[in-house]
């Protein structure tokens, strides 16, 4: 079982890959699709829609796990924002229809325990739970791999539950 | 030269395709993809996408030309319109890079002489700059092909311009 996480974001979409073997996940792929704001809005779009593309050929994710919308202030930004999880949305619903999302407190409450973590204590979870040497650089894709690992717990408490 | 012209939405998005032979307009197509709320997201954007993909597929356009986008006053519309936006811009883009925007007023302006005219006077215009039979409904089809009429004679002032 092959689980792809979203960070959406115009400038920076963070992703991480992980497996999931039982209660074992591994780290396959971590990083971000960026654009630059000196680019036209559908160039950017087509390069986070090539991105995603790009990733399902690689790995096949079965599942893929979205960050749910944080809800700016801005109405401007939050078309902008708007623009890059609706191409992230199609480009994975256009390869399967296993989506799930999670908002950021469900994120840091299965990766810490505590839904008031910060970000610091998210992303050393996250390099202790997949075994890696280091943080994950950038921070949307540490937080991608955060929420790769929320839909890794939440499809197996729902298997405990199932099977009780 | 073959224009489409989208009014995107997320619950209804107008399209209109047109060609254009010198000063002469005929529409050949124009209609709207439609989803509902019960759907989830990530479906509706599906819809949107291979319906604007359908329209590539048929009339091969050479140059799409959408409705700037309206900065509703609420955040969360603001977030559903832009995720359709999103969509479309890049099921476009990722088939030409002739994309073009023109803002409400730059529309009423160009189909009727007027920034100030009301939704029925464009539509009139449209019915007679088109030689349909009658107003195309919905609205967003005729708002749709008033963008693509507004695109076409844009390109004809700067080739008129160019020319001198």
């Amino acid at each position: 079982m092959i689980i792809l996480g979203i960070d959406p974001g115009l400038a920076i979409m963070g992703y991480g890959v992980i497996r999931v073997e039982g209660p074992r996940l591994t780290c396959l792929q971590y990083g971000a699709v960026t654009t630059q704001p000196r680019q036209t809005l559908p160039n950017r779009l087509c390069a986070l829609y090539t991105g995603i593309d790009q990733l399902f050929e690689i790995y096949h994710p079965d599942e893929v796990a979205f960050e749910e919308l944080f809800f700016s202030k801005n109405v401007t930004t939050g078309i902008a924002v708007g623009s890059a999880r609706g191409v992230a949305l199609v480009a994975a619903a256009r390869r399967t229809q296993e989506l799930y999302e999670y908002t950021p407190m469900q994120v840091k409450q299965a990766v810490t325990g505590q839904g008031g973590a910060d970000k610091r204590q998210v992303q050393q979870m996250v390099k202790l739970l997949l075994n890696l040497e280091e943080i994950p650089r950038p921070d949307d894709a540490a937080d991608a791999l955060a929420i790769a690992i929320t839909h890794a717990h939440s499809r197996m408490m729902k298997h405990l539950y199932k099977i009780q």
